[in-house]
């Protein structure tokens, strides 16, 4: 079992990771104060929800499936996990475990920080992206007709629970779309994670453990990190953000319908790559290399088809980074370290969008 | 110009009470960074939120009216209210100014803890009811179909500014609303403030400046001492749910349309001095005492017509003070003396609510 620490100024909690901890009932009781009500979706709750609500006995009060599909991520989820909470007499003294995907811990997450104003939470990421993303650092929240991610809330898992063994059944388009927040922590803070990725993104892509459990606590530590140093956002941690101000901006103009989150966040940090060169703040041989690493882990490199580059140009222009309606971007000046950029060209971002297009 | 101040862990707010306060753009601007949404009702809209929107200037980017009435505390409020921000392109810099009674509050308040996670908001409270409680203290929300105040955060303003001439418009019937809940810090925690309304109670409902001053200033008081003390309600704080479980009970059961809130808490409170009697917490004397002042202050004594005493025992189930499904009540060991009950009495309890019956 690999420990590391989130540590906050209200306290501190653990990220455990090991393969086979969801099916050690001592192990996850011990972080689930009881009553507990497990949160997935239709998709996991066969594969390990049922069997882990099981191994929790009478310490569980039962399992609340949602639909799959970022087009679910919305309030009424959210109301339909409050609902289940209510029907069931669930008071403040009940802890809410998330097992699933990125999109399942932001709902109950969500619905956990709203619950009678705020009830514990608990995280076990079953995909790529969550366990090296998703489940760490308290953003919690859905989406909103005019934009991502725009209705949520800070609030803190008391724990998360990493068991890479759930990746076995993942399918192989949504391990590609963890593989490119991996890519991304490697391009805005940590130099050797990336070149470790350009040596080993096929045998990520092969799920062989050792490369999943390096990528995994690598990632985890680079989030845990930022997190701890910027709980709120006030600073560094919008570094997080790399590619992401693109990426939304796609994710909202397709209707959060056709890409990944992941495949949304490789071509975004592809366009952050590009924008950064024609502002003189990147290497293009730098550029190549990130976008080249990008294409090997099978993520897009370009826009989807048919997107216009002034409907996503307006809907970068509602991104929550943004100050007094000036667009606050996340490019890199090299590999492995990235900056906030509050002043980008307008002529060069129109260029990178019009020459991203197919 | 008298100012209170609500000590937290992460730093003291002020509360502001002055006469006019709300025409006084320079004070109100100086707690307001710009750009300022102010949300309010379409009844409030006219007589106070325009003129101040006007005097705010530049800074003001508009006025979001929501529709009056119970009912419409609702998530779908919530978005409305994020619909407008997000149409404005608001960002994370914006503050959200809530002008209106404790439903606008309640409501703006949710919206700015959830709008892009969380933005700065600032209370200016139009109604007695809000000028004395829900103002302070940051707990936001909505209501659930299940229950009242379900859905929500605690999420503290960075300011409360009270104009008291405000009150002049005021409908008799919300007046007395907000007495209920001066009566309430009376019981539960001053005795002097219970034994002064004895005194004034008819100077408070003929709207008294020097009456309303006192009043409430000394509730601002209690509660901010109350607030500071437990700002996340894990202990003393839930004395300021005296009357509330049964009051909840109530308007759950009425569908949020008919009584206000202070007349439940008017009522909640005497049911719960009537079975702190029968459970020998109370003499029967104070019980009197309590219930002659709610009964002085217009307020309703006895449970509305139609209600069922078991339709109410199960939405006091519900109770968001409740643990592993035990009822936990506030009830009163004397005058100013209130005290968390976990094991109310089931047969008493039951002879409490029928005996209310009409």
């Amino acid at each position: 079992m690999r420990t590391l620490s989130v540590d906050l100024a209200r306290g501190a909690y653990p990220i455990l990771i090991a393969d086979g901890l969801l099916g050690r009932g001592d192990e996850m009781a011990r972080h689930l104060p009881a009553p507990v009500a497990v949160v997935t979706s239709e998709t996991v709750r066969p594969l390990y929800a049922e069997a882990l609500a099981a191994r929790l006995g009478d310490a569980c009060a039962g399992v609340c499936a949602l639909p799959d599909g970022e087009r679910h991520k919305t309030l009424e989820s959210v109301t339909a996990v409050h609902t289940w909470l209510l029907e069931r007499g669930l008071g403040r003294d009940a802890t809410l475990l998330a097992v699933g995907g990125g999109m399942i811990g932001d709902i109950a997450g969500f619905a956990a920080a709203t619950y009678m104003r705020g009830i514990d939470f608990v995280q076990a990421p079953t995909t790529l992206l969550a366990q090296v993303d998703a489940s760490i650092g308290g953003k919690t929240g859905v989406n909103h007709p005019l934009g991502k991610n725009m209705v949520g809330a800070f609030w803190q898992p008391r724990a998360v629970l990493i068991d890479p063994v759930t990746l076995a059944s993942l399918p192989e388009r949504e391990l590609r779309a963890g593989v490119a927040e991996i890519i991304k922590y490697g391009l805005l803070g940590d130099a050797a994670l990336f070149a470790w990725l350009e040596e080993h993104v096929e045998a990520l892509l092969a799920r062989e453990p050792e490369a999943l459990a390096h990528a995994i606590e690598a990632s985890c530590a680079c989030k845990a990190r930022i997190v701890a140093a910027d709980e709120r956002e006030q600073g560094m941690r919008a570094l997080l953000n790399l590619g992401h101000t693109f990426a939304h901006a796609i994710e909202t103009e397709q209707g959060y319908a056709q890409w990944l989150h992941g495949e949304a966040v490789g071509c975004g940090m592809a366009l952050a790559a590009d924008l950064a060169v024609r502002m003189d703040w990147l290497a293009a041989a730098d550029a190549e290399r990130a976008i080249a690493l990008i294409a090997r882990a099978g993520l897009p490199v370009r826009l989807p088809d048919g997107l216009s580059a002034p409907a996503l140009r307006a809907h970068m222009g509602r991104d929550k980074k943004n100050r007094a309606g000036q667009l606050r971007l996340v490019l890199l000046r090299g590999i492995g370290a990235a900056e906030v950029c509050a002043q980008a060209d307008e002529r060069l971002l129109a260029a990178t969008l019009e020459g991203a297009r197919r």
